[in-house]
């Protein structure tokens, strides 16, 4: 850091008293401004999340509200939980075709359209979130992702962020690679496809089936989001072993727009929509982190509970399927491929910076 | 994380057409707003950096460009560098009599007028960002720092990030913590004050002096910011020892505001910069990242430096003797054991969370 004595160079210190003569007061003019080109707008938002789900839902409701507090009331969103205006998951395709303008998501869904488009949203063994913040921002990652939901006429910004996700519950303890051979694991997407290379069967269930399944052992073990979340639905009472992740180190959520509602705000008013998104994305992380970490405390009182990560052996073997499976999609898929040299050139630069900071700093501190 | 079926519950899928009969297109209507509250303001801030030192000083001139942008040029901040309206370190008390009516700077700086506003700016084996801004927004730490500022006629805000630091250029290799004693490091703060406690001697140097001292053995050592800043200071040329830090894990940056300069803003205006400081806050942290990443690949090819972690010696002795500087403090200080009972019961309750989450998961990435 620099220190008190490297303002005084270049130059003596000026007295305080003869500098500020020059210093008029700030001036509070009285003439009022009429921004002519904020219209008054309003706009329809559908979520893939029920309007009171934690911190995802509160944090899209906080969102409209803010806006219309920046904006004097100019920009008037309504915002519609899951399946109230739209099915959860048609909310992509619906804004693209302008029956909504804006939905709020994760990137994560829309593999199945492009599987390009689930690197915007994280990805196994990826980037943190501050790694992957900077890759939208320095690294080219925002510019890929415009040009892709272009194509769908649509314009995404960040949205929240979860932060590292758990790796999930498991009735058995796991002490080797060995132990995930056939148990079957509820557990959706890459991080399914993954399991399954290391010899789980994946199993999707809804929501509300899980605990039940995980509590009469029809499923052996089940992955969620994190303490804050996975103690709602009640985990900790039919399953012992809890495991932290690589699946999801930083899910990325998204507020994305139909391309021609975007085009018709102002200037002012696309500004402060950027910034209210970016004060969403945080705040979002910020409340996972905490309140992952009352849940955790109050996890580790219970002594019933064994938490850990995952055995070395799992954990090497997970990457280096991984690395196939990568290998694969890029192969198959020249927008994967494309967005996938970006990620990974800015992980690589970006791997040894953040193990000699924050890796080594967490290994000392703790 | 949720998948695809568990948004099925509840209620069967209602088709997408008929769904649609009901979602109009958004509605832009023609009237215009006049917000009267907006009138028309001209601000002063100075800054404690140079205006074009890196990160930080471009972060301030992106952060008045944009509020001028958001605010459809109805807020206008004119931004002077160190030294050229306010002496670097003066611009504490000059916003505080009104002289101006924003500074940028670092609350580490004011350790002099109160030391439990160090606290705001960030401690040795203290919080990361993630954990540090959630203190700010969900702990209680913004509350306190409100309350404090507010003695001094000011009002601040999070202004940027350097994310955590490096340790230290040193010319010889340090084995253990017996390579300390009697070393003369340039290393101001409580940082200094802390290696001084392991037998290093602490010298207080301007900037533009280091190099020719550490070049010439007048110092055997220096500390400064990270691989990115430290590079453009040329310390690789003249010191082969890189350590890691812990004595700035995520150091905080303040936007601070003449009290009666931030009352006389539109609650619109104040929501504005609100915004734009979040913004700044975030981008900091993100360049700081991106920078170091870059500046660090760079020096690994440079094979006279080694890079590496502090002793273990060194690390435990040095928590010892912070944990008794603390406790010093706390029985000097009233403000500073209120401000150090809510950050530490913060930090307790997310060091489990870290280190389940990112710690696990950078070791196993990694």
């Amino acid at each position: 850091m620099l220190n008190r004595r490297d303002f005084l160079i270049g130059g003596s210190i000026i007295a305080g008293t003869s500098l500020l003569s020059g210093c008029s007061k700030s001036q509070f003019e009285d003439k009022s401004i009429n921004i002519n080109r904020n219209k008054k707008v309003k706009m329809k938002l559908a979520t893939s999340w029920p309007d009171n789900f934690p911190i995802m839902g509160t944090g899209v409701s906080n969102f409209a509200n803010r806006v219309r507090e920046v904006s004097g009331g100019s920009i008037d969103i309504e915002v519609y939980g899951k399946n109230r205006l739209v099915p959860a998951l048609a909310v992509f395709d619906v804004a693209s075709s302008g029956g909504i303008d804006i939905f709020h998501s994760g990137p994560y869904y829309w593999k199945g359209k492009n599987p390009a488009i689930s690197i915007f949203g994280g990805v196994p063994f990826g980037m943190t979130f501050t790694e992957n913040m900077s890759w939208f921002k320095n690294g080219g990652g925002y510019d890929l992702w415009r040009e892709i939901y272009d194509r769908y006429n649509l314009y995404p910004l960040l949205g929240g962020n979860t932060g590292p996700q758990m790796g999930g519950w498991f009735r058995k303890k796991i002490d080797s690679i060995d132990d995930l051979k056939g148990l079957k694991m509820r557990i959706p997407g890459l991080g399914g496809e993954l399991f399954s290379r290391l010899g789980v069967n994946p199993i999707l269930l809804p929501a509300g089936d899980i605990f039940t399944a995980l509590e009469r052992g029809t499923i052996d073990a089940s992955e969620w989001v994190g303490p804050a979340l996975d103690m709602k639905m009640g985990f900790h009472k039919v399953a012992k072993y809890y495991y932290s992740g690589w699946t999801e180190p930083a899910s990325v959520l998204e507020l994305t727009f139909n391309k021609q509602s975007w085009q018709k705000l102002s200037k002012e008013q696309q500004i402060m929509i950027k910034l209210v998104s970016n004060e969403m994305n945080t705040d979002m992380l910020y409340n996972f982190q905490s309140e992952n970490a009352i849940a955790l405390e109050k996890l580790s009182q219970n002594r019933d509970v064994q938490i850990s990560a995952f055995p070395d052996d799992v954990i090497a073997t997970a990457k280096i399927e991984y690395s196939k499976l990568i290998d694969q999609f890029v192969s198959e898929n020249s927008d994967f491929a494309k967005v996938w040299k970006s990620y990974s050139k800015f992980l690589e630069q970006n791997r040894d910076w953040s193990g000699l900071s924050s890796r080594n700093y967490l290994n000392a501190r703790d």
